[in-house]
């Protein structure tokens, strides 16, 4: 391409400083190192971990950034030494990178890549731990591995995965985070079998692919549980067979779950990110073993505790990041799912606006019927 | 036999109340009822679940009572519809009941039988929820479904293994709780792998048992905790190939342990009952994998506490009751494995006494030396 080996200058969302709108700003964007790939990203969807750093109260936040990390585009170069993808490549961008070679990718046991995670988390490359985003100069940083929010990015090429270019990208852009998420808690964490009974906390997009992900393994019952009744008729369609509002009850969550489950829940999923949720989710579950698996993300320095005798009568507490998938082998294959219709994407979708209309795409997600909101950035 | 049907008068140490001595008096004991089987106890241990609710922590703690879990006898008499041992039969009577038809025992997933716990909590039997042990017609509570501190004892037909006759007794009733406790976290709960790095905090009896499961289940390493620096030596017997004393360190134990394993352990149990070595023991684990299992139990009321980024980034959480095992069915193979000399009882052993002496026995629980203290009843 035209644009092989030089800086793009293009649109982008910058966070300047915490809790201030976003603002769009031309954005240069170097050429991808060694071991990097730039992405023209075509389509964006905003999630909570972009909020929560955008709102200042992730300490290890770092300001100016890009963020984002929900999205789809194409590659449009590669750096030295890239061989899984090419040019013209339909990618998505992936937060969990899966490098095949670490300790962690070699232990079949956890799909936590260790490779890049120390220049990611700072916000920088691993090859010279620098930044390829910049203003006029100013370095701006990177956010997890990823800065979708920008009509280019630069990532390592053990974060991009890539897809079948038949796939519409304005939809399976949302197979970057909370789609999977959900999905992977139930396959691949608590592994939840047929015939289950199963608590899913919060009916966000993320509960729902808990709902969706469990009704596919044939779970019996699917309790949805929220603050907000609004949700029901929505949940109703990704599998939830009861709900239950706690602002209806005066017992204890976990007691009502308990109450009407006879003794507790097989598995429960907290996807809230409340830490007294994830409680009251470990202890609606069955004694002897009840698994309860936390998905939300609490706010730094927030601590989850129990009685050690709930562990000791048999109940499981566990976590899961991006639903344990790994990302590069495992995204195809959703996306595969999606086009054959096995996985449903484009119901989450209930919003579509355009990058520049970012900031109003934020105040959505504070509204009880926005899903996911997805983004064009090339408009 | 001559006793059968009748009222047995016997000795037996009653605990008047919490935090007094026991007191060894002359018991009447009923004879079973249906479902009930009275045994002859010949030898018991002491474990810290009696010290426990002898001391009063325990709320649910009954007085006047007969303590005792961890014991070896012979079958006097059997109740009506008593199938499964008769008069003669050496047994190992078990807290843990296994009914073989309850939710619990049907499920598969747990140890942990519903059949008698109803009664066997509150210090009763399930026919009558009457006690069976009486002094001059004041009735003296059960302890834990068992009541191992007198020379005769009834209880449930559920509660009773029934083991080869050639065991030494006063050797195999070990394997009423702490022994299998420690063997089966490895085994059962955490299901440790060959080649696997493993914690082990505590070295009592039920953390020696662990490194010694650990050990057969092939780890790689054993790493032993323990603030009293003696353990050390007797623990290397059983497999612990390295020692960490917290007091030798400014850091934190869970730091300690990170660094000397690169990245932390594959395994950790907490076998000392307290909530911050179970936070340390959960955080020591490696990232991605690592499962941390609580078998110590708590004061009542204490909480363990974490934060759950720690679950989110793939450690476990689990707990463990008397290992998994279910106790009739397997309790008669853990006899037979240490008949095959495959697992030790023996070396746990270092202290013989009498009932009689019961109190000093008592005493020597707080010693570093003492791992477990066997009595003799009918000396
Ligand atoms: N572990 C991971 O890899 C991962 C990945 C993506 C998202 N997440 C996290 O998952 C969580 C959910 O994400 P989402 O996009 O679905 O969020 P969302 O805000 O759309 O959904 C949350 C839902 O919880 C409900 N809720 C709030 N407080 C509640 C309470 N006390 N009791 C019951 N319901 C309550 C809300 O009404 C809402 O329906 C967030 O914390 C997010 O950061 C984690
Ligand atoms: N879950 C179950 O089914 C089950 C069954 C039996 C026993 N238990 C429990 O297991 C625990 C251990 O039993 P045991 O008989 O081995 O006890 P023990 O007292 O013989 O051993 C405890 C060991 O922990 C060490 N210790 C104390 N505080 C420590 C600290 N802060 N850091 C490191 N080491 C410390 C002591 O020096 C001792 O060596 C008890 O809590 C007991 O109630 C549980
Ligand atoms: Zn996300
Ligand atoms: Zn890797
Ligand atoms: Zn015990
Ligand atoms: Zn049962």
């Amino acid at each position: 391409m035209a644009t092989t080996g030089q800086f793009i200058t293009c649109k982008a969302a910058v966070a300047w400083e915490a809790n201030k709108p976003l603002v769009i700003e031309d954005v240069q964007v170097a050429p991808p190192q060694a071991g990097e790939v730039r992405i023209k990203i075509l389509f964006t969807a905003l999630c909570h971990t972009d909020a929560y750093t955008w709102s200042g109260k992730d300490p290890e936040g770092l300001f100016p950034c890009i963020l984002g990390h929900e999205a789809a585009g194409i590659v449009e170069s590669v750096g030295e030494g890239v061989t899984e993808v090419q040019p013209g490549d339909h990618v998505i961008p992936c937060y969990q990178a899966e490098c095949k070679e670490c300790k962690f990718c070699r232990s079949g046991k956890t799909n936590l890549c260790g490779k890049v995670r120390a220049a990611t988390g700072v916000g920088v490359m691993m090859s010279d731990r620098k930044s390829r985003f910049s203003i006029n100069g100013t370095p701006i940083y990177h956010f997890m591995g990823t800065s979708t929010f920008s009509q280019y990015t630069v990532v390592h090429d053990v974060s991009v995965a890539k897809i079948d270019p038949v796939a519409p990208l304005e939809k399976v852009c949302l197979l970057g985070c909370g789609v999977p998420t959900g999905l992977g808690a139930v396959w691949n964490t608590a592994k939840v079998e047929s015939g289950s009974i199963v608590a899913v906390f919060g009916l966000g997009t993320v509960g729902l692919a808990v709902a969706e992900g469990a009704k596919a393994a044939g779970a019996s019952r699917i309790i949805g549980i929220d603050i907000d009744s609004k949700k029901f008729d929505v949940a109703k369609n990704f599998g939830v067979t009861e709900f239950v509002n706690p602002k209806d009850h005066e017992k204890p969550i976990q007691q009502v779950l308990v109450d009407l489950t006879d003794g507790g829940v097989d598995y429960s999923f907290e996807c809230i990110g409340n830490v007294s949720v994830m409680r009251a989710a470990l202890e609606c579950c069955h004694k002897g073993w009840g698994t309860s698996v936390i998905v939300g993300v609490a706010a730094s320095g927030q601590e989850i505790s129990t009685r050690p005798f709930q562990l000791v009568t048999g109940r499981v507490w566990k976590g899961t990041a991006f639903g344990g998938f790994k990302s590069r082998s495992q995204v195809p294959w959703l996306v595969e799912k999606y086009m054959k219709k096995e996985i449903k994407v484009d119901e989450y979708i209930t919003h579509n606006l355009t990058l520049g209309e970012i900031n109003e795409a934020f105040d959505l997600m504070h509204e009880g019927g926005c899903l996911r909101c997805v983004l064009a950035t090339h408009v």
